[in-house]
């Protein structure tokens, strides 16, 4: 299969979970938002979970692309950069609705081992960059002597909960962005360390 | 329709949702849990819709009755023993299922007016209930003068993705909790408070 083909198959899939939603999907729903035919589809892939397994890869390669560098060198100001940009998904048509098909696909992870370790790399991705950005800001002397682990925990759990008000309430995060700040400024900032740089900015 | 036979008709859904869950459930699986034919239950509840959202609202009785008097005369203390009740369901046999279940109801939120009211009443109680108790520690100088109904939002986001991490992790929110104390003793605390009354027991 040419990468074209995978490219095309990726964005039919994001199209036709867009549409149909993450219960309903059928390989032929895929098929038709592509110019395959459902047997081409089921050449490249057996099932449909095996093409929902390589849309996820490649929803994980995008994310975290988007998300290895946070540019700065302070380390509260790349925490606050690496949040928002996570809470701030590219803006693309039928956000929310997309955002819905993944959030019925978390719901399947109980019964699904290889779903269950393609959404948990997610989870595992922002956990161990906010780990190791705050172990940084420890080191330099800018955080307080918080437990990474704990504190990255935390954070995972608060994206978990900004995707979910995210598709019930179909709010965007701002306000989960204004008191992360908030919570990085009081809760992480050692007391001798001025605002965080994204508050600094003129 | 007898009180008793609406809570045969709760606990059969309860017991249908844990083994069926949400995408699979049929009026007949809700049936074979109770002593009632299909054919009865038709006859109470036009729907299996119907029957839900009857079912959700006997949840959100269960859960307003058990959160709504956290004890305690310091705000402080009430915040965390309403935060620690939250996050801690009632232990039952197949809570992770049941969890389950209701995320796969929170995904269908975007398409169903009526299941959108019944999410949404749960998280409006969980906003209310914090915006208060912490709106009266701000007016007994307990807490710093914070906006109330911002950082209630920050909490039922949090509360989200505590339930969330259950579903896909298997994780009780122990860390979640012991993080939310730690955030109400520096981020709402007064500076000239003490430690929450969690902390100061013996």
């Amino acid at each position: 299969m040419t990468d074209e083909t995978i490219d095309e198959l990726i964005d039919a899939t994001y199209a036709a979970l867009c549409k149909h939603g993450y219960a309903d999907l059928t390989m032929q729903d895929i098929a038709d938002e592509s110019t395959k035919s459902k047997a081409a589809l089921h050449y490249h892939y057996d099932t449909k979970q095996d093409l929902l397994l390589a849309f996820l890869a490649a929803l994980y390669e995008d994310f975290t692309a988007r998300l290895r560098d946070p540019e700065g060198d302070d380390p509260a100001e790349r925490l606050v950069t690496f949040v928002d940009r996570a809470l701030t998904p590219p803006a693309r048509d039928d956000q929310r609705a997309f955002q819905t098909a993944i959030l019925a696909i978390k719901a399947q992870v109980p019964y699904d081992d290889a779903f269950a370790e393609r959404i948990g790399e997610f989870d595992a991705f922002v956990h161990d960059r906010c780990r190791s950005i705050i172990a940084e800001g420890i080191e330099q002397g800018v955080f307080r002597d918080v437990d990474p682990d704990r504190v990255a925990t935390f954070l995972v759990t608060l994206f978990n909960g900004a995707h979910v008000r995210w598709v019930t309430e179909g709010q965007s995060a701002d306000v989960t962005q204004e008191l992360f700040v908030e919570y990085v400024r009081s809760q992480l900032l050692a007391d001798d360390a001025s605002e965080p740089a994204a508050e600094r900015a003129p």
